[in-house]
């Protein structure tokens, strides 16, 4: 079983976006419970409802911060009905909210999760709004693992496990693997889950995306102005791109769009991923 | 008349947006006065100039964070105009900003304020830019409450009271009660004025919205993937919405559009809101 | 020679966006290594790749920061290729960031900076990746300068100056002086390069952009609604703005567009900018 040393920092993963003081009064609700809280925006925009999208992205960033953070997610599509609230233990991370897949890829990679159901009443939490549990459930209890004035084993009863996360799983085609689309960046380039990993099962010749092959690169400045290229991006999976482009809105993409990984033949030895 | 108890907290309400480092020089200028302030951003995506817009979020978010926090709200479409700077202590809360409608519903609702006109040359603040006073009146003020190095009643001249908040009030109608969109959410959910509070006046039966009239349900999760419905939103107030849809880009509605709460009979016997 | 005595704030400004958790991530590598650290976001929104603007930006804000301030700069189109990793001091101030002309305009303001090349093997830095040196190089290197675990001038070799920026310089004309926009703000105001102190030297009359001329007033205010002015921003150069309207999107303009200073006959005594 993992031990939870909590170092005083909270980051914070929402679909809110940042347009309404919906986070804001998140941070004003940890303050309230503990002043000296150090509280990271991770990111607000992932797309609404997106429970994909924000457990990639909380898989790749949570590992850069230091064992003893807490770190509160809120993709919550069905707030307000009986699905769980969780705190999870794993690696010396804490994890914070719903049990809807949101946190099973981070758990996964920090290893070997204990996971406590969160009940409002044991914690002295008034009844929480049908709508919003991200200031009425996760933060404060983000706040209170922070601080060390909870436990996470006694935030309430345990549980066998989390729910699984809706992210395509990578596929073994006959010519290489499918994954897909996960995320766009900022840039308009194009974030798969294929991951760096399956480059050195096989000899990765091409991606395919939308009929569309592009070639391997290392970096951006390998490519000319305008052209197409796919490279291993900063977070360790294929990202597709134009350099200095905006590859999503020129190829018409959104998150889902399948990515084939073509292999040479020498990749017909490798284990199905 | 309330003490003020600094907690070293100041929040940040603008329509300043963050494309540019409007907010990030504010927080430079507090910083160089005030060291260990905890800054929190509300929001800065009012909509520009729209005080009524940023006096409703200020009213339903400062209540979050704990009494001793310094917020400072800058919407001022008339900045370099002899429009009054003004700090107002309520409910163990401080409020810094223009005196223009945009701090009174939170003070309303804070309770019994008190108003002092910020004198800069007393401030010993040197003479503001015309455009800016984020910058060179509220953001340094607000440092110097936060840290205690002076008294709100110390920044000026006492008024007698608020410029009130260009907020539309609530009407009662023949056959309900009349409001309007404060706000467009980040999700495209119409946020209005109606207040939860009037749905235990009458008994509510429906939201009429531009010819529209749409059931009251208690969470997004009672509506069908794509069905129109209102609710009490987390803010309490009422929203209209699309489940999984952005009704306001569907509607192509603004902040303005009434929106009529329609009562039944038994509601003629509510007195005026 | 400049000392740098740090004061544990680091300031951010990127191209990265607020779309992914880049700019996040990077908080965490920086708390991850100097857990006091007090980070402020300058800005996230600088046009893709567009270093001239971040130059300007960044000249513009870091001296509302105290001395003894990092400012992590990161706009780095050739990331991944050989051009230089620096930290310059200068006036107190410490700059991280790729050495391409982002860091120049701010140095020169900061007077007399002394320029070192990052060693990444020096400064115990994994192999950074290709494409994120915002991450695996800037932000360690701004943590470790922050916390004063590191002197600038350890962390690698001296160098004699820095790449200048690629911000247009003003030049004379026979009517005045000719600029460009450098940045359209949240507003839609287009921010040129043309700073106040050319008005000082002749009597401007008007300011030409695409054909337009605008007069030149003090204040908002002193416009009516929708009419075109030309004023003088708060960050000291002059400004094109629709009074209650959004400039950039009437007249369509990019950065880089040409705006002119005309000058009456007297201002032929001005030396050249």
């Amino acid at each position: 079983m993992t031990q939870h040393r909590p170092n005083g920092i909270i980051t914070l993963l929402t679909d809110f976006g940042c347009k309404d003081p919906f986070v804001g009064v998140m941070k004003g609700v940890i303050l309230a419970r503990f002043r000296e809280a150090t509280i990271v925006d991770l990111t607000h925009a992932i797309d609404a409802q997106d429970i994909a999208q924000g457990s990639f992205w909380l898989e790749k960033s949570f590992g850069w911060f230091p064992p003893g953070t807490v770190h509160v997610a809120v993709v919550d599509p069905a707030v307000g009905t009986p699905r769980a609230a969780v705190v999870v233990t794993a690696g010396g991370h804490c994890f914070v909210g719903p049990d809807n897949g949101l946190l099973a890829p981070a758990v996964d990679t920090a290893g070997a999760g204990t996971v406590h159901e969160i009940d409002t009443f044991r914690m002295g939490l008034s009844r929480p709004c049908d709508t919003f549990h991200g200031r009425d459930v996760f933060a404060p209890v983000g706040a209170l693992l922070a601080s060390g004035h909870a436990e996470p084993s006694s935030v309430g009863p345990l549980r066998p496990g989390l729910v699984e996360s809706p992210l395509p799983r990578v596929q073994r085609t006959l010519t290489g693997v499918l994954g897909s689309v996960v995320a766009i960046d900022h840039f308009g380039n194009l974030i798969t889950n294929l991951d760096e990993t399956l480059l050195k099962i096989g000899r990765a010749v091409d991606v395919c995306i939308m009929g569309k092959s592009l070639p391997l690169r290392r970096t951006f400045a390998d490519a000319e102005r305008g052209e197409w290229l796919a490279l291993v991006g900063s977070f360790g999976t294929v990202e597709l791109a134009v350099r200095e482009g905006h590859a999503a809105s020129v190829l018409g993409v959104r998150p889902g769009t399948p990515v084939e990984l073509m292999m040479s033949r020498s990749a017909s030895s490798m284990p199905p991923p």
